[in-house]
């Protein structure tokens, strides 16, 4: 259904000057109401980056000349759509465990059988970087089939120094094979590896003083993340590895409140985080602090639907305090096995009642924002980077609404 | 990710002899125990026909000769899927009403923006025939790239005879535009249509005397179907219908107990009905008349999920009374705008708690049992239709596992 097919594209040069005409355009622009639309629309693309977006009818006849047009035959374009949190390279899958589970076995059982995160972190570490890319590519292929330009990944399942490594190596190397744009993240506070037996202490000491200066050595880290949990990491253990993380200078974020309330939102916040993810136990006092810092609620509804979570994050709350709302897939094998940015939006509006334009500008502009590069990418607008997508769709709600769909009629990077 | 692209396929002749080897067969054959399971096996097409389907070992020497020989590399085959339940021929959606309601409109502001089955109704009687098999064919394709091999179709948005005809003639008409294999239903128990004025009784006697008559004439259902609700049909309404459909000699079906208990699945029963569909508020007298039957429970966890119902279907009764049970799309504008057959069984599984193997025999031989057509389809053994589908995977339960995932290597159709 696409013009191109995608998982044929290697990296290219940026095209010179190409105009998109007779098109709706969703800008997402922030200063403009809503969606940002512009109904009779053109874009401009010269050397990879949007030198114009508006009107047809204003657009000037210099940046036209010597461009190549395509006519959109009214089709609607968005910004190129942005997942701004996965776990996408990782060994293996868990199929095996979701299966046993509905048979009824029990987390011993399942144990027993090699299942949890243990088995995610056998297989990462037992794969050398090359196959990790071989096995991430069919996931980062499904989200490129839906428009997605830019991807967050982060590491999580090494959580050794040189599986760490090797996981934000092969993330950063997907970016050579495919025409997208990779942001990594360390998450080396994910989980206590086997070894660890239980002494979160010494891992935390492993990850600050070892870890994290190898990772900043390599600049392998576009940001640094934790899961802050009873069955993770305390707020104290996180604050180690934020102090760590800002003495290189690297943002953080951070997994908080998803299955209790420890103050993750306002730990984020005070660390002035990029943003807090999942959150369905935040409260009140974490959505103000968040909404002073600017940290942006990432909302992952693919993993409240695959554990079967009942509490939802308080949406209402974020609209109240003003913070701002991402969405994303949390793509992951143990918790959210989820390759479709279109249908994490369905589940963002149908079980968490988020609003259509609120789950467009959630894979867009919020997404953009919380990976700090709303300066680049996000909305349509002169000087950003020309990323969009282009849909055969009569309104953009249609992304929303329908499920297992895919309208995408062509994908835009960098102008080509 | 296909081999070949569903979109360009023209309905061709069956193949003349066609061998799949090294493969691994999910047979799904009710004399064998799960999924029927062949671990190093091979699949022999005669002129469409499946000649041989067992260990690659036991290959007959004679079936092999003159054949083409496609060698699968391990890879997994099960039967083609069916989609035992879908609306696909409708005209227009209802992405503007969805929008509407997580905007907090009432039903009274979407009634007043021209929303709800009014407006569906209202576009499949404006469009044409041709225009209708236009809109269906992004839907139908959809499903095709994920293995679909047969789908069923229902009318039910024209609600007067010559739209419920329109219908049901472009729903047969996609098998001319695409190999697939189209089952119809007659649904004019549908809804009531706006010019019946509230008269139920009337609107029985149009369908009993005029449509069923006028689609029978010309063989354009292979079944009927009736929606039994407070806010659609009564038991004795329904009742009507089903006698008439009998005395044309056509099967029926039933959308029953989805909203309440109104007795719809003894209804069913009570008229051997191949399925009852939906079922969320069905009794264990209702399972037990099924079972007595042989009516399979059609599971539709689309629409379960969409309109945030939160009374399960009892799948523990269905298994305890020995129901067989199909799962469906269920594929509709108002309720269930969802063409993914693979997300369904996810749903089936995450929400009602359906094992691997009750999800994936739901989509084949339980699938083909609810449409009356076992004999032909639904399995891979001697004698039936060469409708197969090739999996990218290492074990089946990925394809319940994954969610917006389409691992389909190929898709054969009679052998070709
Ligand atoms: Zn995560
Ligand atoms: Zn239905």
């Amino acid at each position: 259904m696409t013009d191109q097919a995608p998982t044929d594209l290697a990296p290219t040069a940026p095209a010179p000057r190409r105009i998109w005409r007779n098109a709706r355009l969703a800008t997402m622009r922030a200063d403009r109401p809503g969606l940002g639309i512009v109904e009779r629309g053109a874009i401009v693309a010269d050397h990879g980056l949007i030198a114009y977006a508006g009107p047809e009818a204003d657009l000037p006849s210099d940046l036209v000349r010597g461009g190549e047009i395509i006519d959109c035959d009214g089709r609607w374009i968005t910004p190129g759509l942005i997942d701004c949190h996965t776990h996408l390279v990782h060994g293996g899958d868990r199929a095996n465990e979701f299966e046993l589970r509905l048979k009824g076995a029990s987390y011993e059982e399942i144990a027993r059988a090699g299942g949890g995160i243990v088995s995610s972190v056998a297989a990462t570490r037992a794969a050398s970087e090359d196959e990790l890319v071989r096995q991430t590519l069919p996931r980062l292929d499904a989200l490129i089939a839906e428009g997605v330009t830019t991807v967050e990944i982060k590491s999580g399942y090494g959580l050794d120094t040189a599986s760490e490594l090797k996981s934000l190596r092969a993330a950063r190397a997907l970016e050579k094979v495919r025409d997208v744009a990779i942001a990594t993240t360390f998450l080396g506070a994910h989980a206590l590896p086997p070894e660890a037996q239980g002494d979160k202490a010494a891992y935390i000491d492993l990850i600050v003083r070892d870890m994290l200066p190898a990772v900043a050595a390599e600049w392998l880290a576009d940001a640094v993340d934790g899961f802050c949990e009873g069955i993770a990491f305390s707020p104290d253990e996180i604050a180690r590895v934020f102090d760590a993380a800002k003495g290189f200078g690297l943002p953080v974020k951070l997994h908080a409140d998803q299955l209790s309330n420890l103050g993750g939102a306002a730990l984020a916040a005070r660390y002035g985080a990029l943003s807090a993810d999942h959150l369905e136990h935040t409260d009140e006092a974490g959505a103000a602090a968040m909404a002073a810092a600017g940290t942006v609620a990432v909302i992952l509804p693919g993993a409240f639907y695959f554990i079967r979570e009942t509490k939802r994050p308080p949406i209402e709350l974020f609209r109240a305090h003003g913070v701002p709302m991402a969405v994303a897939t949390d793509c992951n094998p143990g918790t959210s096995p989820l390759t479709s940015l279109l249908l994490t939006m369905n589940m963002a509006a149908t079980l968490f009642r988020m609003t259509v334009e609120e789950c467009l500008l959630g894979v867009t502009r919020e997404a953009a924002r919380a990976l700090g590069r709303l300066g680049e990418i996000g909305t349509i607008e002169p000087g950003k980077a020309c990323d969009l997508a282009i849909w055969d769709i009569e309104r953009p709600a249609e992304l929303v609404y329908r499920m297992g769909f895919n309208p995408l009629h062509a994908r835009i990077r960098r102008g080509r």
